[in-house]
């Protein structure tokens, strides 16, 4: 295989790391994709809100009937979204559709600092008009539903709560960065084929585990969105656990990529599944 | 990688934009794999309708002992046909199954005129015929039970429906756009792999989303082949929200990819993952 | 895409129809590779059947505390499994696991008639083999929750099921020729990468649209072992269906295969998504 | 293809079978990547059970009022996150995330004997640290909800229990040696881009079928850290079934591929699918 060959020889790295993003760069502003990468984002993240919440607020109407979609098929709602989603921006804005993965990025210094701002303000605004459209269709059901807002589930703590989030946005971020990293790319050739799935699935796993304790958040737009919308006390005084445990968790993330499993990369040339020894 | 050598260069487009589709091609008529493309669609939308209108029956038969597939069942039955059923009509017709993708593609010249057209008569008629063998297995349950149409369920506006089924075609036919853009086929080698997959994962996300609401059309040749064989006053009522809902969301789809994600294309070569900084 | 450089040219096909395979091929017989598929094909249909049948019988025993894994859950072990024992014995076998798919390829001359009916008697010995590891795990459960034995639900007729069964095999058999075709694999290299995913859907689809109707056969050795196990009546009476019915519908999804889709190949070289034009 | 042309030739494989991982390697205790490797497989399992164990929990807190995700959406999560972790780790540890894979990697001599037993502790520390997460966020309800804890259901013989983890496992460590098997890598050009889909696929499907029986282990360390954290009685006496039984089916699976499957190899050159004649 071509890959194997580029290890060999002297001692050339087989794949490039690209240059870390500038905190601030002029030039990006004046281009035109930039700001279609905004306009992707903002659209991206209305759709995921509108699917997801429209989803939860069915759910819960036809609930009493025993005829929801259930927790499983909320959950499959915020993953396959997020699949679907990232399949199509991918190649536009790079798909994130989330401030948590767009901050984990910029601490890795793969975008801008400005890129960074700029999409969690589009994702934000996106998010608000998604739910703004469920409720729109959906009237007061919407509000006396829940409005698909997140708070701390009655019986949990506050810090169980943000560990949650934290944990969960753990696990989103880290299957981003291990998707998109140039070096794993280059070996494993699969990797980037199956990009979209495994980060849509990894919101899915989050959403099976923690909507009994939050109603999953890991992504600080989606939760942002529903509490303008809903506007209610009890979720506007969770609010800060659904940006600080995401914030937190995507920097955990970053680190640990960068700071362990890409330490030392060059002298690591050649692991190899089950048999990685050297 | 063989596709960043080509972005570089003198200016050149790494991509071939195929010729807009002439509105009438004489010379397709004289084709068998024109006729060829048409029985694949008929027999792929037979096939949709009659798996999924047989859960839709199947579910609603069983639902008092608790013990049907579920609306996440349902959701999966028209998702997943419409991975298989793209994916086995993918290389013979284009895989349509759907006269809101037919509609979307003619509009960006994808397909002729003269194929979309018939292209949605033999969709409608396939439709018509898969709806017909479950009510010829099931008899007067198929009747009773619904007869899998579509109309607006009580509590929701004919507004809110029309607007549920445009925004969920615009999730659908933007889905198609993005998996089967020449240009980002050649960007990113993922896309055309997994290409039948989102598109599945779309219908399914939109039937979580919009089952409570209309029970979900965005594929007119699905609600009219139901609406031929349930054959009662409210799903003909309703029927006109199933063929201009889609279509809107189709044509606002497609305006969204060919002026917003598809303009300046050539002055945004070079877009990569988590760093498109030009 | 040198896929498409090879279309050019000077009219030659840019894939390669195998020949037929005889129908008695003595040299088969003497190769280890001949005895090695039978055994995959036997270990698959045990753990296909052992895991499925045990999905039915457990879903029974919780399902009046309302906590079985559903029937969603037991179309998904049915379709999953095909979908990981495809994957596994592909390239062994070829990844059968199903008399029916058996069938369809030896009239298509996929395989040989010994290696077919070699196929079949292994295939079976294998399902009676996982009903019998689930009778000896469960006990009197086994017997008293039905055994997983497919037969005709009542209210519906017994040409309604035999309608059930063969389109639901044409469904599934389709899939396998649109996923193994020579010539697509060449046209479009996405089908090859996802053979068995969809092959699996297909089965997984299946299930949910006609588990109501006859508990969905579609493989005449899963319902054979199961009948061979629990050894009723009423399994029996009804089990011609699950033979005819699925050799019904694997002859006509050959037949749609080869007369219709590959008829007349070579002149409709070039034929893409959504642009067909010849 | 290639892979094709390399078949043909002076009888050469076409495929490198690395050699056999020594029992004791000194050379890789030197090494950053070996370390590396062990944190991967402590994060990875750590994650592995907060999520799955969450979700029982979770799942059977709602199950009062039918509004958990279901004994489907605890297979999924249990699937679900051997899909996204063993995409995450692969090309770091080779994926294993359970002793009873890292026994099967090491019985083929995939894997040192000082690797094999390193990488155990490191996926039972991380199991206890993963369960234990969750019992600190979840507190009284983590031991009155059972503690994600694997026993024997009641009604069931200790010895079926065992049979069902002997297989159980079977079909996990079948499909992983499957899926990264040298050999059909070559060959089979999709077996490597799916594999990590294919084995959360596998781990999906038993548990499926054996949550009624014994809750589903087929992962020793994932039964062991469960049990320190629930530390029932119940939990410690049946605990051998969940080391024993899933050894012996990792052996079993490990003996299957080696002495059947890969047994005459290169004469075996040239199967393919659907028409495997030589």
């Amino acid at each position: 295989m071509s890959k194997e060959v580029s290890e060999e020889g002297e001692g050339r790295k087989d794949y490039v790391d690209p240059q870390p993003a500038p905190l601030i760069d002029g030039e990006e502003l004046k281009l035109w994709s930039f700001y279609r990468a905004l306009i992707a984002e903002f659209i991206a993240t209305l759709l995921f809100l509108y699917v997801t919440v429209a989803t939860v607020i069915g759910h819960k109407k036809l609930h009493d009937a025993c005829d929801g979609v259930g927790l499983l098929g909320i959950a499959w709602a915020f993953g396959g979204m997020i699949f679907i989603l990232v399949y199509c921006t991918a190649g536009i804005s790079g798909g994130h559709i989330n401030p948590a993965v767009t901050f984990g990025l910029f601490l890795a210094r793969k975008v801008s600092l400005m890129r960074a701002a700029a999409y969690m303000v589009a994702q934000c605004l996106g998010a608000i008009c998604g739910v703004g459209l469920v409720k729109a269709f959906m009237k007061h059901e919407y509000n006396s539903l829940g409005g698909g807002a997140n708070s701390v589930v009655s019986g949990y703590s506050k810090g169980a709560a943000l560990g949650a989030e934290i944990i969960g946005t753990f696990v989103l971020v880290y299957t981003v960065f291990s998707a998109t990293d140039p070096k794993r790319n280059v070996r494993d050739s699969h990797i980037p084929v199956l990009a979209p799935l495994p980060i849509g699935f990894a919101v899915f796993m989050v959403h099976l585990a923690t909507i009994p304790i939050t109603g999953t958040g890991i992504n600080p737009a989606r939760s942002f969105g529903a509490a303008v919308i809903y506007n209610e006390d009890k979720a506007w005084d969770d609010h800060w656990i659904f940006w600080v445990g995401p914030f937190v968790g995507a920097g955990g993330a970053a680190a640990y990529h960068q700071y362990i499993l890409r330490a030392a990369a060059i002298k690591a040339l050649g692991s190899f599944r089950s048999n990685p020894t050297n």
